[in-house]
């Protein structure tokens, strides 16, 4: 099979793309450390159309030339958000009318695989995903304002995935509900 | 809701790992460059306990400070084989009865929410999935030995995302078809 040149791909501009309907949900980095994470999550949110990324706490901010690296300029096309305390965030997500949701490992959390979208009136729910820092994860006093929480159920040895894979995984799964 | 201890995830020991019964899933890097692609492809790897990762041309081997950064230890569970030559390594998986599959955007490629795994007389199939260079994607000579093309589908301004992340998708999705 022969691969497809950058233009066949027919992908948008920038312009496009703020102009273009987005996928209800939005990601949430409360205190990512990884430029690399960060600028990975970019990337990912700009191929699944993301309605944006909320920046909180210790994660970067772009423009950052470590973050330009990894997201290759996706960091112009999906819109961001910075908040000091990720409550905050949490807070305004809600006033919005988002559905917030922890992506961690609780007692009683729901395995990703079992969890389904609740479409109300042929009404897209607005969603919001929040993912932690690499080591400590999300923070207990914010995994205790959000609506659930999402696990991804693991069979290895290691106690956790990369930040930014399992975004991916997540954004993918959600993704593929809402449209 | 209570966030779980590492302890409370109750994973396993390296030595339980290697008994284990895999999931017949495999990952090929064909020339991979970036060593934090790599270690988090072996993160991803054990936490859905694949049967093994192929290591291609220019792809970094452990063991290895900046793989083992980001993989944490996963590239002691996991099981991996290097080949120089990727072609080398498509040969070898069909003789071990793997269908090949590469990740790339092809003309003619299969979607991979569309991708059906076909399940006959209740035997599992064994798949390999190739994931290409962060610049030039999986050589088309490589495309050209496989059984089929998968591609994630995409509606951003960019033409790609992580290699890691990217993989992560697949596994997954082919994770649940296989459990």
């Amino acid at each position: 099979m022969r691969k497809l040149s950058v233009l066949e791909m027919g992908r948008m501009t920038v312009d496009e793309y703020k102009e273009s309907l987005k996928t209800p949900l939005v990601v949430v980095l409360d205190h990512v450390r990884s430029l690399y994470n960060v600028g990975s999550v970019f990337r990912t949110a700009d191929a699944f159309r993301l309605s944006g990324v909320c920046l909180c706490g210790i994660t970067a901010r772009p423009p950052h030339p470590e973050i330009h690296k990894t997201a290759l300029g996706a960091e112009d096309s999906v819109d961001w958000k910075y908040f000091e305390h990720t409550e905050d965030c949490v807070t305004w997500l809600r006033q919005q009318g988002y559905t917030v949701l922890a992506i961690e490992q609780c007692e009683g959390s729901t395995m990703l695989n079992n969890y389904q979208l609740s479409i109300v009136n042929c009404q897209l729910p607005k969603i919001a995903i929040i993912l932690g820092n690499e080591v400590k994860g999300v923070q207990q006093q914010v995994v205790d304002m959000c609506d659930g929480c999402i696990e991804i159920p693991q069979y290895g040895t290691k106690h956790s995935m990369n930040v930014s894979v399992t975004a991916g995984i997540v954004i993918w799964e959600f993704f593929k509900q809402l449209h």
